[in-house]
């Protein structure tokens, strides 16, 4: 989702949206599932009475591939595990997974769709005794989140990871961020504030949507990359999109790119603080929080091989190759497909130095909302 | 869609779905608009009380294409009239396009569908004179209709063209249907039996699921090709496929086609008549019949310029156009795609043949039903 989020607001291009599914590995999601187990015992405990007949679940940015599906699974499980011991019912799942109208449903749909739900039949034998197609019925959800996707109230839990700290455009009013590609601590003021100003726009028209269409007591939760200290251009969120600008830099003082280009370049992402988030939710009104957090994912996870977690020696190759998967299509947009592997030669030898010198962590902010009017 | 539905019973194979959308154009689904606004009013009259909010919307067997979303269109013009008539508020839509998973979403999402909603946005400026998206919530649905899709009475309006003609699979029991690829004058009548059980279990599956999912005196309108006549071998619905089977058996009598493999192949379709539709209806029970009709479509229909009208000279190429989009996926997975082309060119000459010296129709079945349990 996230690339293509970006790909959207750039007027579109090529079709990629792997990010997710390379960024963050499942155990990083997985992190947050005492979160949503809470979130989904409050929801029981409020809509029980009128809840037997179906659970409408949104997954807002899926994705393609095979960490697509992989929250849905979680928060199914999550359910089944919860009717188990409250001896409910098991009630039917439509599940909505929303993305840009250019991600690869096809692939979703026709490779991961059928896993997904053999996996779940095979569930339904092994916890109920029940030979069944699983009841879980899925719709592809076309369209950006900053806009109205669902009919009012209709859904009962909405979730989002890793999509929402991307921003539905540019910010305007970014002239003068010369040299940087995001926020950084040379940016001026009216940059940073250009950006938050975005930020506030984009995060509140979302509210704004999934509580109309979140039933009352309905709950959300999201994951999104932000940092935890009040100052924008902090380390922790802009560091490795500075040694992005870096290795461009130095193309430009090579003449491999021009400076031009590089000054006009810059990522519609926004990394909030959770007092940021918090302010937006309580500013917007339809939401209560139930839970905020915020925790951080050393760089380094991104260099473990997810399914034995032996930290892999290459680092830099790993972690320029999640970023890659994030940033390659804005740039070819904005650059063109020439300079893309020499951009990210530099980038994943700038990566593997600085790991190799010091600790670095991306902050997750985890925030568990409950739809109040 | 249909194709898709074939592929699907045959283990699947390339991703083909544009056979609706060449196969009858515009006006051929327009013919039945009387009948879809009929059950709209008849829908609007009974739930009016309850429908303000959302209106929720399915088309089984919605392929890609052009035509794709014209059902949705001309469903949702319908609404637009009889709100503005009824002095009612116009309702969000929530619109469910289902295919088979291997259905190219990815095209109908990225190309069709913001031209469907640019025009939807465009005759809320019109109509109601404002400048807004219009409130249409498309998903894409990937599954089987002969299987459970949506929650339980979730749905208000269920529509289907051209897709339930299509059976589950190649019914079982078809040796002995020699020189035949689907149902003819020459078939055993065990063959004629052996189709006949397909299809009812296929309707009465659909009917039940259907079922399941539609609000109490919610509607549906299905548009299939069918026949008049009791004989399920009759030239109406039968002498379009015993044409391709005359040039296929040329091509066995040549050399060019293996004799087994002819005769291992049939068309996994079943076109009803309107007593077999109303049958199957009264049995299974959860619906009550509005209207069932039957009508002929000539087949230099589809010879015609859809713009203007004009019934071109080369009926047989576009006929044979129309039929290869349907039937070309099949013969790939059974023939291999070597003798594609020559089977073609000849089943054009025959159709041209046969329509400069006779009329020759197909037959469309249409039923409009309402949940009654």
């Amino acid at each position: 989702m996230e690339v293509m989020q970006v790909l959207h607001m750039n007027g579109g291009m090529g079709k990629t949206s792997y990010a997710k599914n390379s960024f963050l590995p499942r155990k990083v999601i997985s992190m947050t599932k005492p979160i949503m187990e809470a979130a989904i015992t409050a929801l029981f405990s409020t809509v029980a009475a009128t809840l037997p007949t179906s659970l409408a679940i949104a997954d807002m940015g899926c994705s393609t591939g095979p960490n697509a599906l992989f929250a849905v699974s979680e928060i199914i499980n999550i359910v089944i595990d919860l009717c188990k011991v409250m001896k409910h019912e098991l009630p039917e799942f439509q599940v909505f997974l929303n993305d840009l109208p250019r991600n690869d449903f096809n692939t979703l749909f026709s490779s991961f769709l059928p896993r997904f739900q053999g996996k779940l039949s095979e569930q339904l034998k092994s916890k109920y005794g029940v030979s069944a197609t699983f009841p879980c019925f899925v719709n592809g959800v076309p369209g950006s989140f900053y806009g109205r996707l669902f009919a009012r109230e209709s859904l009962h839990l909405i979730h989002s990871s890793y999509s929402l700290m991307w921003l539905s455009q540019v910010p305007r009013g970014l002239e003068g961020n010369k040299g940087n590609i995001y926020m950084a601590r040379s940016s001026p003021p009216k940059v940073l504030r250009a950006y938050y100003k975005q930020f506030q726009r984009d995060f509140s028209t979302f509210l704004k949507c999934r509580g109309q269409e979140l039933l009352v007591r309905g709950r959300m939760v999201l994951i999104l990359l932000g940092r935890r200290s009040d100052d924008p251009s902090s380390k922790e969120c802009c560091y490795i999109w500075e040694l992005l600008a870096i290795a461009l830099n130095q193309m430009v003082s090579e003449g491999l790119v021009e400076e031009q280009k590089l000054d006009s370049f810059n990522i519609p992402q926004y990394t909030p603080s959770p007092k940021e988030v918090q302010g937006e939710v309580q500013k917007q009104g339809s939401f209560s929080i139930d839970c905020l957090e915020a925790s951080e994912v050393n760089w380094s996870i991104l260099a473990t091989d997810s399914d034995s977690d032996i930290v892999l020696k290459d680092g830099g190759y790993n972690l320029a190759r999640c970023m890659r998967a994030m940033a390659e299509p804005l740039l070819i947009d904005h650059f063109g497909k020439e300079i893309i592997d020499e951009v990210f030669k530099r980038y994943e030898a700038l990566l593997a130095d600085r790991m190799s010198k010091e600790k670095n962590a991306f902050v997750n902010v985890v925030i568990s909302l409950k739809k109040i009017t």
